[in-house]
């Protein structure tokens, strides 16, 4: 199938490629930049509201559930909520606290999320951080290009520049829409070009029962295990959004119900936007986020006891003059750090996000996603979803803040690096040889370090004004447009054996031959 | 005297205006900002060290000036030092922990700077949280007229904008170097603007004996009180950088002599580039920043017991490739976090700053400057230096980047109030109303509350994207260019009685007309 192109070239998905050998010959290195690797929080997370106002959220949530409950828009979900003693009414479900606290205490507080690729496995939980790219953006845009509709070729190149970026751990669903690819086998070729072009742990979409089929019998394919492995080894992760206020609707319910109970991995995260689907105060949005989340994870429990779940927060306000949505705003910060304290409460890993609400890759998309960052990371974010990439709240998949968000991310990664205080970094030896008015650069203890000594960065430009005015006065912005190049050209298809792929091929191609799924939303 | 412009209207010194109650009549509103107010941070600073680490690096500086000690290069400095017990051969000063620790231990833990306009007194220490303007910048530049040497109408226009900016706290300097003003009478033009122009707490420069008694005096005079009030009311504040490594030479040390003397505010900085002046390791360059800091610190109370004095904390990274300091760094970060435990466990104030490396306004100037930010709120800074127009690692003040970051700080000030955690915000009952699939806009609870619920900011661009398309896609650098002028043009002359700003001429005139200070450095 070229459709999905699960082996072509970098930025140019019509050349095909000779095989793993070739392609190791033909890498280029690309860009410099820090490794893959796996990130620790090393301080405690900051507390914005004391443990007082902590279970005063709480409570109100848990008075929430039990008095205006929730609805859960699919029979077989109501069927178990009743059969475990809760109150269904219609649609409603209302939820005891004693009921809620039982099941959310059977969630895990730490998992490893399994790759095809063993050096990808993330830990997810405890004070392990991980990043993913944008995902779900109906638009891209590039500086050359400019902005245009989702599309299977923009797709299939961010998710190489996904892969070669390092600061990137896993994925978080499709960078952007492949919307010319038709919706019924859209997953098809999509999932199969996020397992080939990639070796990082995949997303799926909660879409309905047979594309959650389709998808997990595709990480098990490139993965090459049995359903039971499969079953004690989460592979794939789906994010579960509540159709908030108060609602949790078919396709996501489906999800939770197949995901949950295959182990995998769910990310239920209520989308709360003060002022809109919340209420107006952040605490009242964080009661209702807090409802939300632990309905749903509840939910899981009760699906499979023990089945990773992720709390996700994604609390913000909206602008109250135009009703759009506001990212990295002082309230989503206040939400970030407050999500975090709910999160720990209920036990289980916590999600945030890096997110802005601007529409140019500006001095404000820099930083808004920064104050997001800040909130996510000191909140204690074990999972920052859209860390690279996202712009104009989340309707564009911009290739230049993709870039620039992997050289922000790696400063965090380096940020997260504790500080090494041992007798050769404290130096008092240096100084003294140095002594007063002198200068660190010559001596040893200089000349064996500062190669490696310091952050260095892709995008920002450090040189002085002369030099950088002579070089034509680059922004952050030209640096990225220039450095996505590179990345791509430097790009290299993650080997798989040939008989995993043909496997993979071979069950896309019969899918897409029985058509997919019938578009039934 | 026309030159140095006391009464003169925003962004055009040629023009006189008619008095106060004219220009309260003239005055534009100018584009909405929250107001100016005294913020708190209420939560704990971050730790980036355990306290044996931290303990460690104490005890490294100590070694350090026990040991390889300091350069005073000032005999009366060393005299003191002498007769406090210090071991002095020559210039060199090696100083006793116990010493030390007795010294720095006299120091007030926080103290309140007095404004000529008591509604802008400031705390400084405990979790009080201070922003002040760029500061000596050699360079100056806008969108429209470009990168250029510092001069006096820009100096000015920059010191309007500080006073207009509600985000700006006090001073720290001058924005940008007035250099067409002749040095030998610049200290007296520059801070008669700095008085006139505005009612927030100036900044003095420690430039030699004589210069410091003319800034006091002209602050006694703008205050309105005698030399005991004065010397019991900090009210001004200088600050004295180390020239590092382990030295304090004559200007800096004449500064403490004097201001110290009268019971005014010294920031003590060490200027520690990890790799250049200070050792390449982060820890290595705290050891010498605390030695730094604190024997300074110590002899502010030698001077005078009780002096008002604040740990200064500027320790970055060299860029290894091209020697230029970066800033906004993972280093950076680390380095105002432990600089925030350093200052507290020497229980003085500790100021930090929003610092960056960009030579434009861009992206990498966003993102460098949250993340220095972050560094300094979460590691406890009381005092943020440079808070709004550094760029270009503070070679150039930019008029865009003032107000770009007063619309950041003021983020920052929203993210430290406190989240409202009571009934009325908690709302399940607007929870219940709503219920299920329903929305917020409409309920009382939301319009009780939605036009002052969340930051709203002034730079940044929140519409939809067609909506700013249409508008000529502005990015945050084109929406600052604009409110440059619109501040300006808002900016009102604070009151000063006719014969303090008389009294205030008449001081300036005759010390210009002696000639002012001969250009002795």
């Amino acid at each position: 199938m070229a459709v999905a192109g699960g082996s072509t070239m970098a930025a140019d998905p019509g050349t095909r490629r000779g095989g793993r050998r070739r392609q190791r010959e033909a890498g280029a290195a690309g860009p410099a930049q820090p490794p893959w690797r796996r990130l620790r929080r090393h301080f405690e997370p900051v507390r914005a509201v004391s443990d007082d106002e902590l279970e005063a959220i709480h409570q109100a949530s848990m008075r929430v559930l039990a008095e205006t409950g929730m609805d859960f828009l699919h029979p077989r979900a109501r069927a178990l909520w009743a059969d475990a003693g809760a109150d269904v009414d219609g649609d409603r479900v209302r939820l005891d606290p004693a009921l809620v606290g039982s099941l959310v205490e059977q969630a895990p507080s730490r998992f490893t999320l399994h790759s095809r690729n063993p050096a990808h496995d993330v830990e997810i939980g405890g004070d392990a951080v991980v990043f993913s790219p944008v995902a779900s953006a109906p638009y891209v845009g590039d500086v050359a290009g400019g902005r245009r509709e989702g599309n299977q070729r923009d797709f299939e190149n961010l998710v190489r520049l996904s892969q070669v970026l390092n600061a990137v751990h896993l994925h978080a669903g499709y960078p952007v829409e492949p919307t010319d690819i038709h919706a019924s086998v859209r997953h098809l070729h999509a999932t199969r070009s996020l397992l080939k072009l990639t070796d990082k742990v995949p997303h799926a979409y909660s879409l309905g029962q047979q594309r959650n089929l389709d998808c997990l019998e595709m990480v098990r394919i490139a993965r090459q295990v049995d359903d039971a492995t499969l079953d004690r080894e989460p592979s794939i992760h789906t994010v579960i959004n509540a159709s908030s206020p108060l609602r949790l609707d078919e396709p996501m319910l489906e999800g939770v119900l197949q995901y949950s109970a295959r182990n995998q991995v769910v990310i239920l995260t209520p989308f709360t936007l003060a002022g809109a689907m919340a209420p107006v105060t952040v605490a009242g949005a964080l009661v209702q986020q807090n409802a939300e989340a632990l309905a749903g994870i509840a939910f899981t429990q009760l699906v499979r006891p023990g089945a990773p779940v992720v709390y996700g927060g994604f609390t913000s306000n909206v602008d109250m003059r135009s009703g759009s949505p506001a990212f990295g705003t002082p309230e989503f910060m206040k939400a970030a750090l407050v999500g975090g304290q709910l999160a720990r409460r209920a036990g289980v890993p916590y999600r945030s996000s890096n997110v802005c609400a601007a529409n140019a890759v500006d001095s404000q998309s820099g930083y808004e996603s920064v104050f997001s960052l800040w909130g996510a990371i000191m909140g204690g974010a074990n999972v920052v979803f859209h860390g690279a990439g996202w712009l104009e709240g989340g309707l564009r998949a911009s290739y230049e803040k993709m870039v620039i968000d992997a050289d922000v991310l790696q400063m965090v990664a380096a940020f997260l690096e504790p500080l090494v205080v041992d007798d050769a970094a404290l130096t008092v030896d240096a100084i003294a040889e140095v002594g007063p008015g002198g200068h660190f650069f010559g001596v040893q203890h200089t000349q064996d370090r500062f190669r490696h000594a310091f952050f260095a960065p892709m995008v920002s430009d450090w040189r002085n004004f002369e030099s950088w005015e002579e070089a034509g006065s680059p922004t952050a912005l030209d640096h990225s447009a220039r450095l996505v190049g590179e990345l791509l050209a430097a790009y290299e298809t993650p080997p798989m054996e040939p008989e995993v792929a043909a496997e993979l091929d071979d069950f896309v191609e019969r899918r897409v031959a029985e058509g997919g799924v019938p578009t039934d939303f």
